[in-house]
């Protein structure tokens, strides 16, 4: 809670990115708009439930500042901006299917209010749609790279439920699920803008590494703050994670570090032989913050952050890099 | 009961043209067995429990006869087969993902042995398996086709979602759902192979009229046997599109050709404010006798498999040939 709180006040935003790309935006949203219209009126209806309700839209923006950034200037970047949030809300509204009860506890998800082959479905049409949208754009490379990261991205997921109840999983293995799982398709999202602008390879990886550092933060953030943000922050419990028993950055620390007393907590929490109920949840926090893992997971994503930074530096300064760099900073203030 | 076992007796099957594709289909085998490994050891789990289930692989196979019936003597039709055969199998397991308790008695789901998360995601999987298969094809035309195909598959079922439960569906609006759902995929898996071989629009028509009518003709029994079929023979119990509420070809016509009190039936089973139990379904059965429904829907299945084997009469003379017309002649034997 206190590192939580300790970055808010940062206060980054995505406000400058967000006004530079004003016409690019709108016109990404129409295209978004129109692609989930259909006579068949579920889809806008759940679809839409997904996507207008508030979204930062960050990868799509990330991909039109990208393509800003390198002097683009045809307008490929907005289909490709378009299937990216396509692809990205298909497997919120995936993730959201769960086995049992909810464990989204405050949020009403899409597949509480519409059933779980509606939200599956409804999913599966987004995902077809950023298919569509990719290969209206007939830049082969793009729609490689876009295709290879979805499979990639999904195989992430897959591989996460293989590691949750683990606690074999290691370090390494935590920085493959979340490449894979959220880190690729940032890096995608920019590297497709030097590719679609023609530009060289040097000029692609830095892209590409802007947009991978600053998955990698996000998810990180996004796996400390699980732990410590409020149900009124994050329109959910804290300890989400570590009710379904998955195994994230602060555990791994924790458990690494800690006593076999500590290890063994973990390993009948995590493992399910013990129930994670309020009570394990007190005591996880308490060892986490004994062991300054939040802190550390936190640390580690500010150090991503000024990675993504250097990654653009030799780009030519201008408002829009400044908002870049901004953008970086918002991936690691966020409370919620 | 009876027509099924009727149509049982003429009994053509596949095998002729398995054995006339047997290298072909080799190595769309091996392409989906390579595509289906993966170092997240679930995916091959999973997606083999369903995928080596002894499916006909009856798409696959009519892209490949197709290809050769048109003398199209590359290699691009060995990755679509397996693209096609990867969407279908996506389908069915996101299909199997159902709300609350499972509908297909006596038989394991990939959803009731692994859960629903693992089973979307690797639905998931196979999809974007599917779309890197198409992609590196290269074959714009193809890729279009098959894309589109996905989204309409998909809307399909969305809509068919929307239509359970509600009775104001007529005939037009069921034939939408099934070409949407099946009979699209179908056509688009025998079109293909004109496509790729670079075939006139006359015959790209003609294979898109096979295909089709053979999907309509194939769903229209699946429809009828749902009613008639046993546990034994189709693994599941008959029925389960009468508990689930759906709309089919024999409800449809029983429905409109009966007086106030069969629809009055029809309109509480369907709507659910009747339960569909055991008696339900039992009078359910002898309404659809009564108005003989089920044999008009496996008549009219019989018609369009009439259809699909003249949309090829004009191709020359070849085992082949004949073995696509006995291919026809299998979408409507079927009692399982």
């Amino acid at each position: 809670m206190i590192q939580g709180n300790k970055f808010r006040q940062a206060g980054p935003t995505l406000n400058a990115v967000a006004a530079l790309m004003g016409d690019d935006l709108r016109i990404v949203n129409d295209i978004i708009r129109r692609r989930m219209q259909s006579e068949v009126a579920l889809i806008p209806t759940l679809a839409g439930h997904l996507i207008d309700s508030g979204g930062k839209r960050l990868r799509p923006m990330l991909t039109l500042a990208c393509a800003r950034l390198v002097g683009y200037e045809g307008t490929l970047h907005h289909s490709l901006a378009a299937a990216i949030e396509f692809l990205h809300s298909a497997t919120l509204l995936h993730d959201d299917v769960v086995d049992g009860s909810s464990l989204r506890r405050g949020r009403k998800t899409a597949n509480l209010v519409w059933g779980n082959r509606a939200t599956i479905f409804v999913g599966d049409f987004l995902l077809s749609q950023s298919f569509e949208l990719m290969i209206e754009t007939q830049s082969s490379r793009a729609i490689e790279l876009l295709s290879r990261a979805t499979t990639k991205m999904v195989r992430g997921e897959i591989d996460q439920l293989g590691a949750a109840r683990r606690l074999a999983s290691n370090e390494a293995d935590y920085y493959g699920v979340i490449n894979a799982k959220t880190a690729d398709l940032f890096a995608v999202a920019c590297r497709m803008a030097a590719v679609i602008a023609g530009e060289n390879e040097r000029r692609e990886a830095a892209l590409d590494s802007y947009g991978r550092n600053i998955g990698i933060a996000f998810q990180l953030v996004d796996d400390a703050i699980d732990y410590t943000s409020s149900d009124a922050a994050m329109g959910k419990a804290a300890g989400d994670d570590f009710r379904e028993g998955k195994v994230t950055l602060p555990v791994i620390l924790s458990y690494r570090d800690g006593d076999p007393q500590v290890r063994r907590f973990w390993q009948d929490v995590i493992s399910g032989r013990t129930p994670a109920d309020e009570a394990a949840l007190e005591h996880a926090l308490h060892l986490l913050e004994t062991r300054g893992a939040i802190a550390e997971t936190l640390a580690r994503a500010r150090c991503h952050a000024e990675a993504a930074k250097k990654a653009i530096q030799y780009f030519p300064d201008s408002d829009l890099k400044t908002a870049l760099m901004e953008a970086a900073d918002f991936s690691v203030s966020r409370t919620c």
